[in-house]
């Protein structure tokens, strides 16, 4: 029965009577007397010690392999030489719900690709996967109560689109009865009508696709975007406040609930941020770049990886602070959306967050003048038939607006310290990978 | 300034002073002698009043337009004749952020295929729709509280799967890299690996996809699935339980929000239901319909709409309640993860929740054991390989679990008694709708 189930991390309290874990079989060691079999549930690990005795219980306990899923009923046993909690287990019935097949095919020394294709028990036998898990659902959980109390709206947009919107490039196409649909690359445009449907604060977390051949550690051809998108701002600096108000109450509960493991599993310290987070223009930020000796080509558009590094160290180093806005991209560099500032339209009111040295956010104040919007997206190239629901909702009436898309995982990344967001993802997609 | 903007709703608090409204116009009166615009932002509407005097701010409100966004700051006052609130604005300035298009293309005839259309101004226009948004969000803030609690982790699963799994039919399939890709048609594999990952409580709330040519009033081909998988159950009661107190402090926390607001703009009552649910079997459900004197053809395999309807007023009349949950289906209208019981091959381990008449939930047991799942799939005539990834999750253990899927938008037609799904949705998706 579920109601007498005690997790390995509460049998503390329970030394002297008969419980059940449920658990898989992390190692079993079968020796000449004595039975060890040490069990794993999501809270922890505890053996079970059974002397031999020729009984049922014997043949079931021989019979175990490793990773099997069981539940163990028996006595917690006081163990003052057991290095897993001073404790053991004096097991009394073993049931094994199915059998389990041998060799496992990943260990430990198993690399990144082929963990990623047995994920369910790269993520089961590694406590620090299970625990990325637990902090993504606490991050979340965060980042939602932030938007519920400012009055935000959870909309899910829809991820069929009838053209392909935005760019064109790099998105996918699939048949839908007879014709052709595109997968969305970011909710923009649906968020946008939500605010021109009069929707004021509009909020989202759901999947994006991108059909990018991009094989970094820092990329996915799915994940999972925070998408924002605020009515009647006065600038990008409302955006920001939102952003830097969200993220910091949900890190402190992250670091609330989960600091201790998180250092203990990934020996990572998180550094609740201070408000307002630093924020510098990328005129700014290049004249920094210069300054520190570093003018490599091609970056007066963006910053590349490597000068968003340089930066971060910077601001890092003069305020001690480990986020930075950088705002004011130039319009070369921006989508044809985005406002550009009366007094210089070589830029635009658009910002990226970063978090040591990595984007975790693009964000934008967006062009809601439909003439305007049109005149951005000819001098884009950009031909407004296939776009023209889009700019339907910027013909009658809509506010000034702004908003940014957050990579749920790369949050993740940056602050558990992962190499790649194939760690930050449950089942990773990129170009040469759809399975499992 | 932001600072200085108050909602509709707030304005009685500042009778006397000079606020600024942010909203839309609603509606014009422009006489002779005297400028009405009735203002409408997402709390209610008010009467901006303003006397001719040949000025700058006479030029401003003559110019206005239906549906215009603006912000107009002005003194409240008491006005009793007003029928909006006894209050109304007198103007000192106006600014509209963007000229309107007129005439609007959309009015109060307009039927909800046009409404569709120009869905952005068909929800800003109509506050029962807003409304509509504002429950769905509380809805499930109160959905994942429970989730929460309970300690379920929230995963966000793929969407792009390499294989077209579960059955192969009614899945969109898409260009990947040179090879194909398919949507998947919910978390079903994807949460059972979860299970199998050591994630013992398993919660997603996102998009899914049907490739079904359905043209009725609750069918979509894109729609947010709630999604949940329980690891170590004992049967399907336990997933029955977690869905009724899921559901329960959901509805109570919309009843308590909104209940009001819902009772004026759609007319109906939220009940909040008592737990545990009524629950028959399928086989009762039909002895019931038998006795009801409705026995068509070919309901012996599922109830079909007309019988779902049938089995809830019954069981409302019988017992008050609102929901039930029919169990046991038979094997042939199951997929073959379903889990059977040992004493009965014919059925499943499975249930649907109906509300009001209509099925909001497909849950079951999951088949946990390799050998049987082998076998039940090749019963339904399935080849293995395809679904080799999901298959082997339970090769190497995998406790008994179980889950369910509900359709959130069904859930709010029926909680707003709404004649469609399109209703439901922001921006629909069909067979024949792939716009806005």
């Amino acid at each position: 029965m579920i109601q007498s189930r005690v997790h390995v991390s509460d049998l503390r309290e329970h030394v002297g009577r008969t419980v059940t874990v449920f658990g898989w079989v992390n190692t079993l060691r079968l020796q000449s007397k004595m039975q060890f079999v040490v069990v794993r549930d999501g809270t922890g690990m505890v053996q079970v010690t059974h002397k031999r005795d020729n009984g049922p219980l014997e043949a079931r306990l021989q019979a175990l392999t490793p990773e099997s899923a069981f539940k163990i009923t028996g006595r917690v046993t006081d163990a003052a030489q057991v290095k897993l909690g001073g404790l053991e287990i004096v097991p009394e019935t073993v049931e094994v719900p199915n059998p389990v097949a041998t060799p496992l095919p990943i260990d430990e020394q198993t690399g990144i690709e082929h963990r990623l294709d047995w994920r369910f028990l790269d993520v089961r036998r590694r406590p620090a996967a299970q625990l990325m898990f637990a902090v993504q659902t606490t991050l979340e959980q965060g980042l939602r109560e932030y938007a519920y109390a400012q009055g935000a709206t959870e909309m899910h947009t829809p991820k069929l689109m009838g053209t392909a919107s935005e760019s064109g490039a790099e998105v996918f196409e699939l048949g839908y009865f007879g014709r052709s649909a595109y997968l969305a690359q970011s909710p923009q445009f649906y968020k946008q009508m939500a605010i021109s449907a009069g929707i004021e604060k509009v909020f989202e977390i759901g999947p994006v696709f991108r059909a990018e051949p991009s094989f970094t550690s820092r990329h996915a051809t799915e994940f999972t975007g925070v998408d924002v998108e605020l009515a009647w701002i006065d600038g990008i600096d409302d955006v920001m406040a939102f952003e830097e108000r969200m993220l910091t109450p949900a890190i402190a509960k992250v670091a609330d609930t989960h600091g201790e493991a998180v250092r203990e599993r990934f020996c990572v310290e998180i550094t609740v941020p201070t408000t307002p987070f630093p924020r510098i223009t990328m005129a700014e930020a290049h004249e920094i770049l210069r300054k520190g000796g570093w003018t490599p080509e091609g970056i007066k558009e963006d910053l590349g990886p490597e000068g968003e590094r340089r930066i971060s160290a910077h601001i890092q180093q003069a305020t001690g602070h480990e986020f930075v806005f950088i705002t004011h991209y130039p319009v070369s560099s921006r989508p044809f959306y985005h406002m550009r500032p009366a007094d210089d339209p070589s830029v635009t009111l658009s910002f990226d967050l970063l978090w040591k040295g990595l984007e975790i956010t693009t964000g934008a104040q967006r062009e809601h003048r439909y003439d305007v919007l049109l005149k951005q997206a000819a001098e884009k190239g950009m031909s407004p038939e296939p776009m023209q629901d889009y700019l339907n909702a910027f013909r009658y009436g809509c506010p000034p607006h702004g908003g940014l898309g957050m990579g749920l995982g790369r949050v993740l990344m940056v602050m558990l310290g992962l190499e790649s967001i194939r760690e930050a993802t449950f089942l990773f997609r990129g170009p040469n990978r759809l399975t499992p």
